[in-house]
């Protein structure tokens, strides 16, 4: 079903890629991001990975996120650690691609050796983007990245599922955060690690970091990690520092209690579901297409004769039936 | 497999939803929001639907898309149509519930029987989102609504599911739009039917409006749909009938091209896909949680000894060659 030998000009580029070679690596990335025949065999060739620490930073439009990314970068590689920064844009379903902007302001990593950056849209069906980010994640590693940072606008169930492909959740949140952002909060209470209140400049950044401390105090457990609510102005680069220790701090919280072992575990089987899903469902489709009776269901349900759900219960039963 | 016979509880619930009780309309869209056993049964027994118009608002945090709909709930109801409103809310996976804010304002259409208001949390693994929503649009269509709305942030592909599931998007911005709202902006572009403007008193919202339409100029079509970019003050109800008007001049643009039977066609394709990718994921997800093979390859990757990804692969091959 599946071939087991390498295409050598993948060979090439994954040994190249391991030898740290930045385009290697961004063509990698490209052919993985395409989820087809070739993507697979690469990620099967790079095998398991996890040396690297994720760190996903998320939070509504506006909140200064990929200032903080710049500047968390700034700090990593003062630290001399080799950074990758994914940015999972929401973006175009028409030109496909991430549309400029904040990108540019991370221009000054770009000549960076030990930075590599890339912009992911979201482009792409049903549960399309945390397949190929994960395959993203897992490459940078695999090239020898030592802090992965993944960039998301905090919004949505796909966000949430990037976020938990992360060891660390950052949560940025800004002052004037309007009544949508209200309600984001409580989902994004949930997953946050470390809150970060940027532009704390602002009149009501006080106000504020005292809320989410009292909503906090609300769900937190007594033995685990107290989540830290921090200032930052990132623009002005005041409390990066504090940030880039508190991630750490966290990191070493986390696989000194163990928690650091089964998120990563629940990681894993996350990105084992989604690939097995994908599989199944291209396989599925594909028989549906190439079968009279199950093109038949197709067209009664265009003829309005069954709903969408009693079509898809019928394909379902003749192909289980067929398997038998 | 599945039970061919009804279970009479859920049939006397559908019985008195189809006699216009907005409790058992209620109750049955907890039941498909649940998406089990019984939720699938409902989706069968009411069959295909499609009377009432959808239409889609969405736009970024703070557009004024709850003020939005509810003054387009009150033209609708003006003219004597029974109003369906869904709020598809990023909200806490914790929780499960969609938390308070927006929603307390839709209260003066409460207490009207004309209309029904639900607000879904987008909690639920992969892909839960899409095919839930499916289903509660169905249900309230059954249930006789002439116009169902469906509320969305405007952000990831999940909501842009959603937006390819209604026969009308109506696309909110506001003046004082941030940088990664001009990101959206591409993305928003290609899915909507009609803009809107909220907030027009703000400074920018004249440059915002000339800035939409040139872009739009770059994008359409000459026979096609034009799409209108109107003006609007939601809270002072200002612009509102000229949308209200715009969304039917829409649909009847639709149904007399062509369009409107496209996107249906689309629309039931997509969630035919949807509800069968579940069913084929749930059986074999419940095959590898039963087969001792299956379970070895979970551990020998939990073991760090193989990828997700080569788990994966492994547990399709292992199942596809029993299927043969």
């Amino acid at each position: 079903m599946t071939e087991k030998t390498l295409d050598p000009r993948l060979a090439q580029m994954i040994a190249d890629m391991l030898q740290g070679n930045a385009r290697a690596l961004a063509r990698l990335i490209t052919i993985v991001e395409q989820d087809d025949h070739d993507a697979h065999q690469v990620l099967r060739e790079i095998g398991p990975t996890g040396k690297a620490h994720r760190v996903g930073i998320t939070g509504p439009p506006g909140a200064g996120k990929s200032t903080l990314v710049n500047r968390l970068t700034s700090c990593a590689r003062q630290n001399r650690l080799r950074v990758g920064v994914i940015c999972a844009d929401p973006s175009s379903p028409f030109s496909g691609g991430a549309v400029l902007g904040d990108r540019v302001r991370m221009s000054q990593h770009n000549l960076d050796e030990g930075v590599h950056i890339r912009s992911m849209s979201t482009r792409g069906s049903l549960g399309g983007l945390p397949t190929t980010v994960h395959g993203v994640i897992e490459l940078m590693d695999a090239s020898g990245k030592d802090v992965i940072l993944v960039e998301t606008v905090g919004v949505g169930q796909m966000e949430l599922d990037v976020m938990q492909s992360v060891d660390t959740v950052v949560v940025a949140l800004v002052p004037e955060a309007g009544d949508d952002v209200q309600a984001m909060k409580a989902g994004l209470m949930e997953i946050a690690d470390i809150f970060v209140v940027n532009k704390a400049d602002r009149p009501g950044a006080e106000s504020l970091m005292v809320g989410i401390r009292s909503m906090l105090d609300l769900v937190c457990q007594g033995d685990a990690w107290r989540i830290p609510v921090l200032a930052t102005q990132a623009e002005n680069n005041i409390g990066v520092d504090d940030l880039y220790q508190q991630i750490w701090e966290h990191r070493r919280f986390s696989l000194d209690s163990g928690v650091f072992t089964t998120r990563r575990a629940g990681q894993r089987y996350a990105e084992f579901t989604a690939a097995l899903q994908k599989m199944i469902t291209q396989e599925f489709m594909q028989a549906v297409a190439e079968d009279p009776i199950l093109c038949a269901c197709v067209s009664r349900m265009n003829a309005g004769e069954v709903s969408a759900y009693e079509a898809a219960e019928e394909v379902f039963r003749i192909v289980s039936q067929q398997m038998r």
